[in-house]
């Protein structure tokens, strides 16, 4: 039988499950399906799955307020679907991969045991509102499926990589040595998957590839890529620093969130375990970004739109963006393989992208305007003009596919004893 | 007679002053004597004086313990000095400036009086550990000079043309217009002093005038400045934010506050006023920086240090400077007069100005070591090697002569009506 890979996606209100199958040769494992059961915190919850032609989208389901509750179905879902022989019981799952937020000084991913899944725990403490999803999937995925080699990947590892005089915050070194307090920045399985694709598209081994690569979405963050490791990042302790999200704030004055509210440092009433989450935490990360500002989390709506808040919107993104291309740019003393979009908003965001590039041309950078608007199909296109003295691309990056296929790359570190 | 202008710089534990005579006809006012009062936090107070050839160093002061002390101790100084018979008694000055932190939305300069004031005193909670020192002083000049035309200059007030888009942080827009919360930026005096000097060194018009100014010294920030105006500058709601500073943070995480100790979120027992002061904000502004790093504020002797932890507060230090010089390059869109360095680091510390201008190379400017090691006496002097496609600067900044300069250009503003 050939050997079945979930990679496991958990966010606070929603469970997405990619299945893959390995090959027998070398080479990406073959995605079978895709699962998805969204809005948790909003029921009823809805299922989503496609299979090769089959689709299927919006389909209420009753009684699925967890996430245990979403796994649970979509499992079932999956073993029971007469068109994906290849699992039809949960035996047939060999690898379970989590994606994880915050991973402390983890250098790459962990098999989870015990230890490994108490050790995420604590370190839950830094980033209580990242981790939590990620926390009960693990829970419930090692109960039910006890014979997978269950795996966490984490957006902190690529960063590990980050010299020492970028990590460090200027605090007290006692303090930041015994909270774990510095730089680890995040969206790092996102960043190992770009590495590869664009290394790949361009020819160049990853080794010596110098990238600036940006993954914009909901959450969106910057990182300066030096001979194919993390050498900055705009994230911090927590996904809050660097830009704007929908719903984040990103950098602002430390000093700030102490005027905002009379209670912002108080612990907040949505703490529910032990975890230590301030109500500043929460302001910054859940009632901030562009939808605080506009209305809607939606930020091409927001590009599109011609009133004033969401073209406000749009110049704050786009100017806190270029606050990191130009330093990275430095950073790699002018020696640019590409000017790298990814994320959702990446991937679709034709305006946004033709107004960072107009705003760094000084630099070298152009953009083809009929590319940017209409980019190719594959995984990694160009959409800078000829001539440009620096290349511009979009990367369809893919997470579930790089926990996938590193699981298979790494097997031997994850073979069971 | 001629007319006396007091220029007055009070921070939290010492009083300086600069006596200004006005010349007859246009052009710059002439100083006369300085004074400060030094170590009011850790008594015994110091004196420190110079007129002309006459000099007193360190000589310690009885009874000398507010900044009220220190006041009618420097005025009776300067009155009873027979070297300064422009002043001979307290009706001589007709002008005191003082600089003031945060000025809020104030454009320019004020008149104080009591409804000035207790604007200040409002704006004091923006920034209580920064406008403090000055309210004292404030008060205490007001009732000893009340004939004379006091003055407040506002470090914010340079900043007050940022565009939205940058003063703007993506936050709850209703919270932020009530609360005050935007990025003001500081430094305002130095950075107007240093747009003059430079326009007059380069002779090129202020108006068209396109620089990076780095104002750093204990305090440090950066300022991006556009035909004159500041476009976007690293300090923030506070001076907090952006570059660190000896005992200053400068941006880090927004989270990181409340994963630093248990209690950091609460009003701090230095909060003796009604003003609002968290212990975050004084760990922040007070307990962190190089000092923290190090155990030293002198920045000269960390830069001449061989002690890992010295050379990582420096790398540190060089790090977060380039973050702000690379963005304000791409927003002069590389129309850039020059790269200025001004503050006692600023002027003091080739090491650091060599090799922040090292890591910027690739944008096109180049040190002339030489100069770098031993610049000139003048006021604005250049560094930068022959050929270097930028120039490279330093600015002496003299924001009390700034202060002193402007009364004299404004005085039909402030005349007592």
């Amino acid at each position: 039988m050939p050997e079945i890979i979930l990679s496991i996606n958990a966010g606070s209100s929603s469970v997405k499950i990619s299945v893959y199958q390995a090959n027998d040769k070398s080479g990406d494992p073959t995605q079978l399906a895709e699962a998805s059961v969204e809005g948790l915190t909003a029921p009823p919850a809805t299922l989503k799955y496609e299979r090769g032609d089959e689709k299927v989208k919006g389909k209420e389901l009753e009684g699925i307020e967890s996430q245990e509750d979403a796994f649970r179905y979509i499992l079932d879902h999956l073993t029971q679907d007469k068109g994906l022989p290849q699992l039809s019981q949960k035996e047939d799952i060999k690898f379970t991969c989590h994606r994880v937020v915050h991973g402390g000084n983890y250098p790459n991913s962990q098999v989870i045991d015990e230890d490994t899944y108490h050790h995420i725990e604590e370190l839950s403490d830094l980033a209580p509102l990242h981790n939590a999803g990620a926390l009960t999937i693990v829970r419930t995925v090692s109960s039910l499926l006890p014979h997978a080699t269950n795996i966490a990947y984490f957006d902190s590892s690529f960063h590990s990589t980050l010299p020492t005089h970028i990590s460090t915050y200027p605090i007290d070194p006692k303090i930041a040595a015994h909270n774990q307090l510095r730089k680890y920045g995040f969206h790092g399985i996102s960043y190992a998957f770009i590495v590869s694709a664009v290394s790949a598209y361009l020819q160049k081994p990853a080794a010596s590839l110098n990238i600036i690569a940006l993954h914009l979405g909901s959450g969106a963050s910057a990182t300066c890529i030096k001979h194919g490791k993390s050498h900055d990042t705009s994230m911090g302790l927590t996904p809050l620093a660097g830009l704007p999200g929908a719903t984040r704030s990103g950098s602002i004055d430390p000093s700030l969130i102490f005027h905002f509210t009379h209670d912002a440092g108080k612990p907040s009433r949505s703490s529910t375990q032990k975890m230590h989450i301030t109500t500043a935490e929460e302001i910054l990360n859940k009632k901030s970004g562009w939808q605080a500002l506009t209305g809607t989390t939606d930020f091409g709506a927001i590009s599109a739109s011609a009133a004033p808040e969401c073209q406000l919107a749009f110049d704050i993104f786009a100017d806190r963006i270029v606050n990191f291309v130009a330093p990275y740019f430095v950073k790699l003393d002018g020696q640019v393989d590409a000017l790298v979009f990814a994320g959702g908003i990446g991937e679709r965001g034709a305006r946004l992208r033709a107004e960072v590039v107009r705003q760094v041309r000084c630099l070298g950078f152009e953009i083809d305007e009929t590319r940017n608007e209409k980019p190719g199909d594959g995984v990694v296109t160009s959409i800078g003009a000829e001539g440009a003295r620096y290349k511009t691309l979009i990367c369809k990056t893919d997470e579930q596919l790089e926990m996938a296929r590193s699981v298979l790359e790494e097997r031997v570190r994850f073979a069971k004893k």
